[in-house]
C-alpha cells in the first residue's frame, strides 16, 4: 500500500534532540555556506561557485574556478534554503536566495542549457563527457532546489529555469535519431526529474527519468563509446586515459539485472532512490524487485552498524559482502544521506518497518556524526575506529580524519547535511490516502498537519528519543470533528514487542494483535484531543556481527534505542584496544545534561590490559597466564553516542569493543 | 669484541631444512633467472636487462627497456652465481656468467661510467637525478657481484670493471670543488663500497662509503637542491613534480641524528647495514650508537613477529611505533633480507644474542615465505592476514597477493632471495681472531673451516632445526692437533636456559655460568673428534604483542623454536576469524613427512563460531549468551609454519588468532 510524504510546510519540528540540529542548520550552516559560496570565509579556499555564475552571465570577467560540479554547491544551498523557508519565513534569507536565483537565471543560455563550467571554459564541449563532468548531476541539483524553493515561496523563477533546462535535456537525450542515448556518470538527475514531475505534473519529466534509468548499463556501453569518441581521454587527467570503470558508475549491466550494491556508494544510493521512485510512480514490478534485491545487498551484507556505507576510499565505494573494515572504512556522510533517501522511497512503496529502522539508524548515527555540535565542522568519512597517529602517519588511513574539518574544496557533505536536516520534517510521517492511514516512521517531536480524505488532521508528538522511548501523540482533527482513521505507529526493531506498551484514548491496547509489517495499526474514531501513549523501553543492547564480518570477530558494539555508542579516549584512556567488556556486561545509562548539549552516557564494567608487566624494549612475549591476570585491571567503561564523538578532546575512538567470553 | 664472517668457500651446507632451499636456488632459481634476463621466459614480460647491455655496448641497436634500475637484476644474478660457484663449481654456469660479464665490460664507458639507462637513453643526463634514478644503487650491486664472483672464481674481469667504476665515482663525488656533494636515492653503494674495500684493501673505497653516509641528510638538503636544479621534475612522471620526500629517502637529517626507522624500508636497512659496517671498520662510536638506536626502533616498535618490516604499501615504508596492521601490511621480502644484513653487521660489532635472534626470525619466517617450495613463485608482500576476496575486491588490500606471483617486471625480490640463500653459509658463524672465539649464531647443518690463530678448525654441525632443537657439533682441528679455543654457542631467545642442556666432549656442563650476552662460551682444549651436544627444547609458545599494538589486541600468535606458525583455510575452514583458541591452549607437534616436503604441524584445541543460529538476512544481532554457546563449537586447530603458507590450495591465512581469556 503506497503512501505519500507530508509537505514540509505542514510540519514543525519541536524536539529536544533535533531542534538544536535544525536551528544550527538555519542559524549557522546556511549563513556560513552563503559566505563560503561568496568566497568570503577568511582562511578557507575560495568556492568560486557564485562567481562562476556571474562570469557565465557576463556580469564579471574571469575564468572558471573549482570543480567541474561546482554549480551544485549553490543548488544544494538553495534547496536547503527552500526547506528552511518552508518551515519559517526569513525575508533576509529569501532576499539572498533571490539574488542567487537571479544570477542562475542570467547564466542560463538561450536554449535552456545551464552549466557554468562548460559555458565559461569549454563552450563547444557540452555533453561530450557525461562520464566525468557531472552536467546532468548539476542539472538534477538545480531541479531539486527549484522544486523546494517553489514549494516554500510559491515563486516560479527558479522552477521556470529548471523546466527550461529539463526541456532542453529532454530534447537532447533519448532513443531517437539525433539524440544522445546516454546518461550521467553521477546519478542525481533521475530522482530530481521525478520531483519535477511531482511539482509540475508534466509526465515528460517522469518518462525522461525512466529513460535514464532504463538505458543505464545496456550494451553497447555508453561510457565506453563516449570515451572512444572523445579520443580516450578523461576530465581528471591530461593525456590518454583508460576506459571508464563501469562498475564504479553502476553502468556495468542494466539496473534490473544488478543484484549487488557496487561502485561509488553515493551514486549507487541516489540511483536506487530514483529506481524506487519510478517503481512506485509507474507501478513497475521488475524495478521494485531490483530495488528490494539491492536494498538487501546493502543492509544484510554491506552496511556498517552505524548505517554507514562504502568500505574503501578508492572510488568511495562498496567492496564485497561482509567486507566492513572499521579502520580503513569510507562511510561517507553523503552516502548515508542517500541511504536515508532510498529508505524513505522504499517506505513509500510499502510501509515495512525495516526501511524505517535503517532510515533511523543512518540518521541518528552515520548522518549526524558528519557534523560537529556547533555546525561548523564536518566529517566526510565516518570511521568506526580511529587512531589519530595512524591517520597522520599511515597513508592507508590518511582519508580517515580524527577531527572534523572545516568546509572543503569538494564541499559535498556539508550542504547535503544542511538540506537533509532542513527537510527532516518530511521523513517523520507518510499518509496512505487509499485507506486513510497515517504512518509514523520516526519519533521526532513537533506538529504536523496531515491530509486525509475527510480533511486534515493535526498530530502533535512529544518524544523522548533517543534518550528514552516515551512517545505521546495528540490528535486534533480539523474543525474539531471526531474522525475515523488509522494511525500506524512503527514498533522499532530495537524494542521488544513484549516490553512495549500502548494506550490510545486512555485505553491500554495489546500491541501484538495490531502489528502488521512492524507497524502498530490503531484504527478508531479519533476525538479531538485524543492521545496515544507509546512506551518503547530502551535497554542497552550489546550487538554482534555475523561471523563472516572478519573485522568484528570477537567484538561487540553497544547500542541503546536508535543510537550506536562508541568509546572515546577522553573517557577511557588509550589504547582503546586494550579495553574488553564481558559479553554480558550490564551497562547503565547516566544522563549528563551539561555534557555535549545533554547526553546519556552508558557505563559498565570492563577490563583494561596495562603495560606494567612489559619490559620497555619488548614487542612480543610468551603468554603468561599469571602476568596476564596481573596486567588486566577492572575499569568502568563509558560509552558516548557515536553521533556525538569527536566533539571533545581529539583522541582514539572505537565502535566495536573486544568481548570477554562468558 | 668484533668478529669476522667466514668465507663462503669454507662453508658447505648439509641440512635437512635448508639444503632443499639452497638446491632450489641453484637448480631452479638461478637458471630460471638467466632465462628471464635473456627474455626467454614464455609468457613473462621481457626483462630487457641483458639486451640493454648489448645495446649500450653497441652490439645491438634498439632502445632501453625496463625500469631505470634494470641493470641491477643482472648484477644480483651474478652475485648469486658467485655465491653458488663458491660452494660448488659449475663450468656451464660459470660460462654463462662470463658471457654476461663480457657484456657488462663492453658496456662500460671509457671513463669508467657504467649504466645502460643513461648510456642508451639520456647520455647527457648522468648524475642529474640521484633521487630517482638509482645510478649509484646499480653501481653498488655491480660491486657486490664483482666481489662475490672474484672471491668464488678468482677471476678479476668484473672486479676490474667495478673498481674502474668506483674510481670514477670517487672522482665524481666528494666535498671538493667540481665534485657532486650528494648521495643516492636508494642506498646500496655504501655497503658495497665497504665490500670492495675488504676485497681490494683500497681505503679510498671505505672513505667514499663514509662520505656518502656522513653527507646524507645534511643541510642544505641535496635532493631538494638537485630537484631545483633539474627544474623541479621527477623521473617517475611527466611535467612538474613536488619536492622529493626526504623522510622516504632517510635524508631528512644526518644519519647520526636519526632515531626512528622511517621511510622506504629496504633503503633504510641497506643504509643501516652500511652504517654498521663503517662503525666497525672505523671504530666510529657515534655511528655505532646510531645503529643501536635504529635497531631498537625497528625490533622493539616497528617489526612484525615474522621479522617483516614496512607497515604500508605507500612508499613501501615504515610508519610509526606499534602500527603493525596485519591486513594492509607491506613487509617486503627484500626488506627482511636487508634486516638480515643489518643484524649480521651488528653481530659482527658485538656478539649479542638479540641480533642473531632477529636474524634467525627474519630468515625462517618473512624471508623464506617469499619463495614457493618449488622456487618458481614469489611474494613481494608478506601479509600476516589474508582474505583472498579482499585482495581482489578491496583496493586498500590489492597489494596483498593471496598467492605467490611469477617473476615481476620489477624483479627485486626473487634475485635478492637467490643471493641471500646462495650465501647462507656466511651467516652461520663468525670468528673473533683476537680471542680465538668461534661464534655459532645459526644452527644450520654442514661443515665449515674456520681460521683461528693457530690454524683452521673444521666444525661439522648436525642440526634438527627448525623441527627440533638437537644440535651436535664435531670439532676437527687442522692436522689433527688438539687446540685451545672458545666455542660460543647462541642460546636462542626461544629456549629457556633452565631447559637447555649441553655436553662437551662427553661432559655435561651447566649452561648458566657459561652464558655471556646470550652465548654459551665453551672454552677448552679441543681434541680431534670432540663433540658438543646442545639440546634446545622447543615447546610450543603462544605469543602476545604489547597492548600498544592495536592490531593484535586480544590475539595470540603460535611459535615453536624459530618458526612462527599460522592458520590456513585449507586446514581450518573459513572464516579464520571465527576461530579462537584458549590463551593457555596446549598445541602439540605432528610431524608429517609427506606434506610440504616434510613439515611439523601444530595441533590443539580451539573453538569456531558458526553461522547456524543466524537468519540469512541478518548482519547484526543482539548478543545472546545461550545462542553464542550453541554457535561456538570445539574444533582441533592446525597450524602450519608461516614460511610454508600458500603452498597448498589458496585461501585465508592468519598469524594472529583470537584468544579466549582464561
Amino acid at each position: 500500500m503506497s503512501s505519500e510524504t507530508i509537505s514540509l510546510k505542514q510540519v514543525r519540528i519541536d524536539d529536544a534532540f533535533w531542534t538544536p540540529y535544525v536551528e544550527r542548520v538555519r542559524q549557522v550552516v546556511i549563513p556560513y555556506q552563503w559566505e563560503a559560496l561568496n568566497d568570503r570565509v577568511p582562511g578557507a579556499e575560495p568556492s568560486h561557485a557564485l562567481r562562476n555564475f556571474r562570469i557565465a552571465a557576463g556580469l564579471e570577467s574571469g575564468s572558471f574556478g573549482g570543480f567541474v560540479f561546482q554549480d551544485s554547491d549553490v543548488y544544494k544551498w538553495l534547496e536547503a534554503v527552500g526547506y528552511a523557508l518552508a518551515t519559517r519565513p526569513d525575508p533576509e534569507l529569501e532576499r539572498k536566495a533571490d539574488e542567487a536565483i537571479d544570477l542562475i537565471a542570467a547564466a542560463q543560455q538561450p536554449d535552456g542549457y545551464l552549466n557554468t563550467y562548460f559555458t565559461i571554459r569549454e563552450p563547444g564541449k557540452r555533453w561530450t563527457n557525461l562520464t566525468d563532468c557531472h552536467e546532468l548531476y548539476c542539472a538534477g541539483h538545480l531541479i531539486e532546489a527549484a522544486v523546494a524553493y517553489h514549494r516554500a515561496t510559491g515563486k516560479r523563477k527558479l522552477l521556470d529555469v529548471a523546466c527550461r533546462f529539463a526541456d532542453h535535456i529532454d530534447a537532447t537525450f533519448g532513443p531517437n535519431p539525433g539524440q544522445i542515448r546516454g546518461y550521467d556518470g553521477h546519478q542525481e538527475i533521475e530522482l530530481a526529474l521525478v520531483k519535477l514531475y511531482e511539482a509540475t505534473g508534466e509526465e515528460r519529466y517522469l518518462r525522461l527519468a525512466a529513460f535514464f534509468i532504463d538505458e543505464r548499463g545496456r550494451e553497447p556501453f555508453f561510457f565506453r563509446e563516449e570515451w572512444e569518441k572523445r579520443g580516450r581521454t578523461s576530465h581528471w587527467r591530461a593525456g590518454p586515459s583508460g576506459p571508464p570503470d563501469l562498475v564504479y558508475h553502476q553502468s556495468h549491466r542494466p539496473v534490473r539485472e544488478q543484484t549487488e550494491a557496487v561502485g561509488h556508494a553515493v551514486r549507487a544510493v541516489y540511483m536506487y532512490t530514483a529506481m524506487a521512485d519510478l517503481a512506485r510512480r509507474l507501478g513497475d514490478e521488475s524495478l521494485q524487485s531490483a530495488c528490494r534485491t539491492l536494498w538487501r545487498s546493502i543492509v544484510s551484507r554491506r552496511m556498517y552498524i552505524t548505517g554507514g556505507i562504502g568500505s574503501t576510499a578508492h572510488g568511495e565505494a562498496f567492496t564485497f559482502d561482509y567486507d566492513l573494515p572499521n579502520d580503513t572504512v569510507y562511510s561517507e556522510t553523503c552516502a548515508s544521506i542517500g541511504l536515508v533517501f532510498f529508505a524513505q522511497r522504499m517506505l513509500q512503496i510499502e510501509p515495512v518497518r525495516e526501511y524505517a529502522d535503517i532510515m533511523e539508524r543512518a540518521l541518528y548515527n552515520a548522518v549526524i556524526a558528519g557534523m560537529s555540535l556547533d555546525g561548523k565542522r564536518y566529517f566526510y568519512v565516518n570511521p568506526l575506529e580511529v587512531w589519530p597517529e595512524a591517520s597522520e602517519r599511515n597513508p592507508s588511513r590518511a582519508h580517515v580524519k580524527p577531527v572534523r574539518q572545516p568546509w572543503y574544496g569538494c564541499a559535498c557533505c556539508p550542504p547535503n547535511l544542511a538540506r537533509l536536516i532542513a527537510s527532516l520534517g518530511s521523513y517523520i510521517y507518510t499518509v496512505s490516502p487509499a485507506d486513510d492511514t497515517i504512518y509514523a516512521h520516526l519519533y521526532i517531536g513537533g506538529e504536523a498537519e496531515i491530509p486525509l480524505s475527510g480533511g486534515p488532521v493535526t498530530l502533535r508528538m512529544v518524544s523522548g528519543l533517543p534518550w528514552d522511548g516515551n512517545v505521546r501523540l495528540t490528535v486534533h482533527p480539523a474543525e474539531n470533528r471526531e474522525r475515523p482513521f488509522t494511525l500506524a505507529l512503527r514498533l522499532p526493531e530495537w524494542c521488544d514487542v513484549a516490553a512495549a506498551s500502548l494506550r490510545a484514548g486512555g485505553e491500554r491496547l495489546a500491541i501484538e494483535p495490531l502489528l502488521r509489517n512492524g507497524y502498530i495499526r490503531v484504527h478508531r474514531t479519533w476525538r479531538p484531543g485524543d492521545t496515544v501513549e507509546l512506551e518503547l523501553p530502551m535497554p542497552v543492547r550489546l550487538m554482534e556481527a555475523r561471523p563472516e564480518v572478519r573485522a568484528n570477530a570477537g567484538k561487540v558494539a553497544i547500542t541503546r534505542g536508535p543510537l550506536v555508542y562508541c568509546l572515546e579516549e577522553t573517557d577511557n584512556g588509550r589504547p582503546l584496544s586494550a579495553i574488553a567488556i564481558p559479553r554480558d556486561a550490564a551497562l547503565v545509562p547516566r544522563r549528563d545534561p551539561e555534557a555535549l548539549n545533554g547526553v546519556t552516557f552508558l557505563e559498565g564494567p570492563g577490563y583494561v590490559t596495562g603495560t606494567e608487566g612489559w619490559n620497555g624494549d619488548l614487542l612480543y612475549r610468551p603468554v603468561d597466564a599469571a602476568a596476564a591476570r596481573l596486567d588486566r585491571k577492572p575499569v568502568t567503561v563509558r560509552a558516548v553516542p557515536y553521533a556525538l564523538w569527536g566533539n571533545r578532546e581529539p583522541g582514539e575512538m572505537t565502535v566495536w569493543i573486544r568481548a570477554l567470553e562468558i
